[in-house]
């Protein structure tokens, strides 16, 4: 698919489409339409039931979008919170300067100054790729986006540009209200502003985005390296130091490129979770290494999570793995003037942060683009079914007072425990149709057999499954149950 | 309580707390912690369940916070959007004009200018609340926030003051992607933002704020009179014409003051959400009608919800009922130039507007106002089963290897379905006490009989209710029908 085809299908079935639509839309801005909130919400939970909810000492919190101007000074966010942006002379629009660069295959440095980028623009002799005019100076661009706050609007924020800050900001209230006990994670899902100079690809590049991350704060000397199954996972990387694709362990990896055990087995759980949960086959999955200028100055050590996504031509960022280092807490402790050292073995330390990160929307995108596909004459969204937004469809085989009746029962007696919708309009075939392209995994005929056959008035319904079309006889006593099994998601796996 | 009592408990206990508070907190921002998020999470989880999933034609969505500055002129937001703020001319504090007359019980009406509200400060003779100083001159205020997009930050935005604008942007392209019926609702639980001057009362009076909202479109004329069970139903209101506190059926209000059934009906069904639902005494939740200046001009009946706080020192809003009339749709049809009517019976129509809005944190805050509770030597959030934080602890009753394997297994097992704790430290009487304290309702302890008991090798648990302290054996099988049965909500009334 491309990626205006799937913008249309988007839109056209209720997923997502730009914000204020009758408006012209707004750059960078997407709302979600009723199905496109009911897999975001889907993924969302699927994301706390896998991370957060297994290990006692991670917890969920939310934070204020909005933060003090001081926390961002700290945190660095006001001096480093770059990119570095250029306009065309002629048309004025405006681009990301790095962008013009790495589009054509020029390499160039995450951390490369305005003046080093502009460099390499004239010297590679690159124009406006929309009107082909001269293009001005690059400039350094901060990402956020400021608020004034206060009756005289004085007091300054910005909307937070990552939701790790408001985790790191609560750290020591919460380490100190709950057990005292490192490793210890907080997890946040929430929305992230960044005004980015060219927002595109739909849901890649957007100024407000919805992150979905944890944040373990620990002790390096006291996270024992992990062992056991998941270890000797295979994982696809892309190792930094000599540039290679290879398949290996988590443990092969952790040993032979001095990755830390609790860095590797990390790997493994995302890797479970993309291949295992998501279905996503595991040759489009991998693990990006990111070193010298390329990664963040604090991280000791950065992977992006890269799936490949056609309408984005191969493998894209939907996520990352970072050990932060004590840079994070450090800031803070510096920054507000307070203490967030914690004990750890009988020793004062400010703990290390592993970050999770998770790009929601992107995700999103990904599972559309990566299930929805065409089968002869169908089109399905053939997304793991735990995910549908849909999850049952009722369809009243025709118009009959009686038929109608029981069809509404069955809806609202599973409508308390799955999403249950109906459609009475056009033939069988039509509405199987229309729920395949939306991803429905099950479909409800109820017919003159379910209200004939009997001693209570009826009976039994079919069922028609959306992946081998095949269709089977329930009982209606069976319902309820048939589908708590079909959409139980698969289990983490052992570690 | 009083509201500095129950921020201190919010905060010691994990519930919220000022944002970025190791920098000495932000006005009007708060950030949940991990049982602050778990109660608001329940609550919004109810909210949907009770409000949106037992109508099929009402959807949830979700919307950018930022919207295009446009749109925000149509809906009369850049205009109309303020307040009026007086400043302090010898310390230079800020406050919201009218509140320093109505806290004095000044009348003063919510249209009223700037220049009005002067006059009255001047002829009341006063002063500054906090130093006693001269007040200058009042000033019209703008209360939303204004974000600046683009590379050159040419792109002027707000933070929308309410989630209603998403919905109301979004609602031609969800109709006609859907079913192209009315009523037709689109819902959404999302975050608002608003300069407030004066932010105040922990989450009464916030600068960014989670609203729950449900907007129904309708055919005034074709919205017919509900019948039945509900409109029997008595509530509590204070109507506006004759400033009398009553009791009355929904039908009888309809009636009597001219009120359309369609209103009244979900002013019984609120009133079920409260007092049914979250257990809000009967006598503590009301509507208070606003009529004349008080209420905004679009809408056609006005009503806040209201529930008895003791911090907030009485009845205080909480929610709202707005029939807003078709002024919304109107403002963004002229706005965009677009034409957003639909046919309805035959005519065509711009469809008018129900609001069902809730401000979360405010319920949130409620909730623990109404349900914290102190009894002899107990101290026990008795908050409703079902929207408890925690659901369950295990305690192991002493260390014993194998009394811990076996509570770490049960742990285990009910995580999937409950939020469950373990709590190992200190006697089992301070343990109750700690879950007492922050409402966990069931308390199960593992102890010698649990381990030694039955052939398997273990089988049954003391079970203790947190309201009534009452223990029960119950069997390893049959805990998780218990509890299943234990933590479902009362269903919704019969309409």
């Amino acid at each position: 698919m491309k990626i205006e085809e799937l913008l249309a299908y988007a839109k056209s079935k209720g997923f997502f489409w730009p914000t204020a639509e009758i408006y012209g839309g707004a750059s960078g801005l997407f709302d979600y339409g009723h199905l496109g909130t009911l897999l975001k919400r889907r993924f969302e939970n699927l994301w706390i039931s896998f991370f957060i909810d297994p290990n006692e000492d991670y917890h969920l919190i939310e934070g204020a979008t909005m933060l003090p101007e001081k926390a961002l000074i700290a945190s660095g966010h006001t001096t480093r919170f770059n990119d570095v942006s250029v306009g065309c002379t002629k048309c004025q629009t405006y681009f990301r300067a790095d962008k013009l660069l790495s589009d054509r295959g020029i390499a160039i440095s995450e951390g490369a100054t305005a003046k080093e980028i502009g460099e390499s623009l004239r010297k590679n002799g690159i124009k406006c790729p929309k009107c082909g005019g001269v293009l001005g100076e690059p400039k350094a661009f901060n990402m956020m986006m400021d608020v004034a706050l206060g009756p005289e609007r004085k007091e300054k924020g910005y909307l937070r540009p990552e939701t790790a800050q408001s985790a790191y900001l609560n750290f020591f209230q919460e380490y100190n209200t709950l057990r005292k006990t490192l490793p210890f994670g907080l997890a946040i899902i929430g929305r992230a502003y960044r005004n980015e100079i060219s927002p595109r690809q739909g849901l890649y590049r957007m100024r407000e985005l919805v992150q979905a991350e944890l944040q373990i704060f620990f002790d390096p000397e006291g996270w024992k390296p992990e062992s056991g199954k998941l270890m000797e996972r295979t994982i696809n990387v892309v190792t930094y130091s000599d540039k290679k694709a290879q398949q290996i362990s988590a443990a092969g990896l952790s040993e032979k490129y001095s990755i830390p055990a609790f860095y590797a087995y990390h790997m493994a759980l995302m890797d479970s979770f993309y291949t295992d949960i998501l279905g996503v086959p595991k040759e489009r999955f991998r693990f990006l290494e990111k070193g010298g200028d390329e990664k963040a100055f604090y991280n000791k050590v950065h992977m992006d999570l890269e799936v490949d996504i056609e309408s984005w031509g191969g493998f894209n960022e939907v996520g990352g793995l970072h050990y932060r280092g004590d840079y994070d807490l450090q800031s803070h402790s510096k920054g507000s003037n307070q203490d967030l050292s914690v004990i750890s073995d009988g020793k004062k330390i400010i703990p290390s942060v592993l970050e999770l990160s998770f790009g929601v929307d992107r995700n999103i995108w990904m599972l559309l683009d990566m299930f929805y596909t065409k089968e002869q004459e169908r089109s399905i969204l053939k997304i793991p079914k735990f995910l549908a937004p849909y999850q049952i469809a009722v369809f009243p085989l025709q118009k009959d007072e009686k038929i109608n009746e029981v069809a509404e029962r069955i809806r609202k007696e599973l409508s308390g425990k799955f999403k249950v919708v109906s459609d009475s309009a056009g033939s069988i075939g039509r509405r199987y149709a229309r729920m395949d392209d939306v991803g429905t995994p099950y479909c409800i005929t109820v017919d003159f057999d379910t209200i004939e056959k009997s001693t209570e008035g009826y009976n039994s319904v079919t069922v028609r499954d959306r992946d081998d079309k095949t269709q089977k006889r329930v009982d209606l006593e069976e319902l309820s149950n048939f589908f708590e099994t079909a959409f139980s998601a698969p289990p983490r796996p052992k570690e």
